[in-house]
């Protein structure tokens, strides 16, 4: 396809279309490694308009494409499958001045959380969303996926974080508005219909976002517990009693042993416990009268009974410190082999059976596999990570996902579908609903360029 | 068309097929007066079932449908044009048990707004937006248009609290799942397509709702400023001070004056100033430490050199008392006409200039007509209520709407579209928008049979 590479080079530039396998390399492969396919191009437009020119030129010649981020998914939903061309957001990087008043911030896509914050924090601002891969994870990947993150029971997920957002449909053709007002009931929301639509309705280009007040007060507490009825007890306890309540993540003793294995560091508490707890607090300036987080976090622990031992930090490296046990887990999971990640939601009744049920199904299937549990424990929501089963055996998958079907849960929680587990989609979504999906997927892609096989495969498009 | 209005009959039950005008009359004109039409049958289902078969029969017969909630939009869109069936979803009033832990309630689409706050209250839990229509507003219908109301700068518009829903398509499909869970990213969010979409995709038939913590402490503060531009320094002021600010709401002189004359109240201040701001603070019980709310405000007031005479209550009555003077607009200005009411947002920059010159373009088109102002300051989002011109005559409205997209505003702030503005689109939407827009209505209802003549003319369908 010579003409259209020399065409996409003249509205993009020679230097960012790349063809040379090397380079185009670190684009087919996901963070996990499990997810790899082959791209005839990687094109790296810079603006709204570069990105329309681009999809223009895909669409006439009935170029498949898949739009990526900063590539930091977990279910393959943004390498290429088997041809696709790679459309890199990353040069839309531009970062807008903060309105300080407001709390609202206009980005391109292709900025990472990292620099997003960068530039509200010293406006006395933050983005309500934050995750582990924030120095690569884009805004607008994280919107099109709905990421969730630690803060999600405080400020709720990316979806929510969005006044209004800029994208180009596959014909080229550029949707929704920027600036955007909070409050405008025009016809349909753009931002309602493509947060989470994982790239396959239209590429995100731009987004106004609603910013959080920066946190003047934060503290962390790291608790033992001794297991996940008691944790849940005390999630309880502390959502209803602790305003301040930022995140309360969970992990157990075998993940942390394993953590501290591959970092070195020793075992965080005075006393062994099955389950770890990672609370933090955090009050802004507007909302605080001296030390609040730290007073409502030690108060609240100290009357709880379930504690069994705790450590608490209040400054910015003993925060760290604390979270790192968490936080570490999914990089020390890598270093053992290619991990099944199943992104899971579990109702709170039914999530202390599903702890040690999960194991059970796995074992089922693969006596020797590893499992390692972490996650959102406020959210209800687990990463459970299998390690042994080969990357391409799908086995473990089905049967854990069959088991959060069973419990009344979700098989996503917020990785989304990719093309990890649109097989599964059937057991979480009636027939009718998927139909449904199909056709608003048809209604707005109809020739099916944008993300063909993520959510869905594409042999069950209409098409 | 007897045959079918027996098998709607044998599905919902014959006294809730209405063909008698005299019945049918109510679900004709909206609360307005302005908008209205006739209908041959009011069909009234009692569950999602009900609803599925009824859309699955009018498909069958190429029947068009209204779908009407409590009747309380402002743009027609709930109202037939000529000839639709009206399909009436007030009898889906069921209201689950209140999740007291997690602030969670799963409501059918026609339980009523007071209806679940009187639900959710003695659970310690409240519904995050709020506004006058509260005894006859559906849920169904508030998030199908998105409502906004009061409260929206502390818990955002309708949208955001929606944990999932269920819905119909017009095929009689069900959609969407109840109970849904807080973190679930597997495939398209019906929820935030359907938001705003103002039932012109799908019916929606039940609600997972997420509350918000009761508020224990509440204060209100009347407060009369010299103008708009001092109103809006004093917001500033407010939100960046006052964590525990709900609502400011504006009105103005000429409009009390009007409230006044039509209640018989007295003038609420002890001098008389343009711009009256009604505020509104609130704590929760878990974030309280005493009288926060009042003692909040009582500071910012006292500090603030704007202030030209106040008035602060914090008991019901009181409270209630000092708001009528802006809720009692709506019903006085009835009273005086069939007014023309524009609901749009003004970017902040250019709202005080918007207040004055919006009048000058009424006149200039109706010499006589009266511009009653008021609304919800905090979001830019002002009434626009014209008296005089003929109803039919929508000369002023696009006049208005003009000004509007002169100085980057919305065009509907939080009514939606319905078929009050679907002539006014363009002016605030690209072509190319529009076109994306249609494809989505023509993706999930190609044969237009959900409220056609909403959002867009039914000339501009692609059938």
């Amino acid at each position: 396809m010579p003409s259209v590479l020399g065409r996409l080079r003249s509205v993009v530039g020679d230097e960012h279309v790349l063809t040379d396998p090397d380079l185009c390399a670190p684009y087919e492969t996901d963070w996990t490694g499990r997810f790899h396919g082959h791209t005839h191009s990687v094109v790296r437009p810079a603006t709204t308009a570069e990105v329309s020119e681009v999809l223009r030129i895909c669409a006439a010649h009935g170029i498949p494409v898949v739009p990526q981020g900063g590539n930091t998914g977990l279910v393959g939903g943004s390498v290429p499958r088997g041809g696709e061309l790679v459309l890199s957001l990353r040069r839309l990087d531009e970062i807008g001045p903060v309105d300080a008043d407001h709390g609202e911030v206009v980005v391109g896509a292709g900025a990472t959380l990292a620099a997003v914050r960068d530039a509200a924090v010293p406006a006395g601002w933050d983005v309500g969303v934050d995750l582990a891969a924030r120095d690569s994870a884009t805004i607008g990947g994280m919107v099109a996926t709905n990421a969730g993150g630690s803060q999600l029971i405080r400020y709720g997920a990316m979806s929510r974080q969005v006044i209004g957002l800029e994208a180009v449909r596959a014909d080229g053709t550029v949707i929704g508005r920027i600036p955007a007002l909070r409050k405008d009931n025009v016809g349909y929301h753009w931002s309602g219909v493509l947060a989470g639509s994982e790239g396959t309705l239209a590429v995100i280009t731009r987004v106004h976002l609603a910013l959080v007040p920066l946190m003047t007060d934060r503290a962390v507490a790291l608790v033992g517990v001794d297991d996940v009825e008691t944790a849940l007890r005390l999630v309880g306890r502390l959502r209803r009693s602790l305003p301040s309540l930022l995140s309360v993540e969970a992990c157990f003793a075998e993940g942390v042993d394993l953590v501290c294995d591959h970092t070195g560091m020793p075992w965080p508490l005075e006393t062994r416990t099955p389950v770890l707890l990672t609370i933090e607090c955090g009050t802004s300036r507007a909302a605080s009268s001296g030390d609040e987080a730290v007073d409502g976090l030690l108060e609240v622990l100290g009357e709880a009974d379930e504690v069994r031992a705790s450590a608490v930090a209040t400054d910015e490296a003993g925060r760290a410190r604390l979270w790192a046990y968490r936080d570490r887990h999914t990089e020390t999971v890598s270093t053992l082999g290619v991990p099944h990640k199943l992104d899971v939601t579990i109702p709170f009744d039914a999530l202390a059976a599903f702890h040690d049920e999960v194991v059970e199904r796995v074992h089922a299937i693969a006596p020797d596999a590893r499992v390692v549990q972490y996650g959102h424990l406020a959210d209800g929501n687990i990463h459970v990570n299998i390690l042994g089963p080969d990357p391409d055996d799908d086995a473990v998958d089905e049967a854990v996902l069959r088991l959060v079907v069973e419990v009344g849960g979700s098989i996503s929680a917020e990785h989304g579908i990719g093309i990890a587990k649109r097989d599964s989609l059937a057991l979480a979504r009636s027939a009718g609903d998927i139909a449904a999906m199909r056709d608003l997927k048809h209604g707005l892609d109809p020739t099916v360029l944008l993300n063909p096989g993520v959510i869905f495969s594409t042999a069950t498009y209409r098409t």
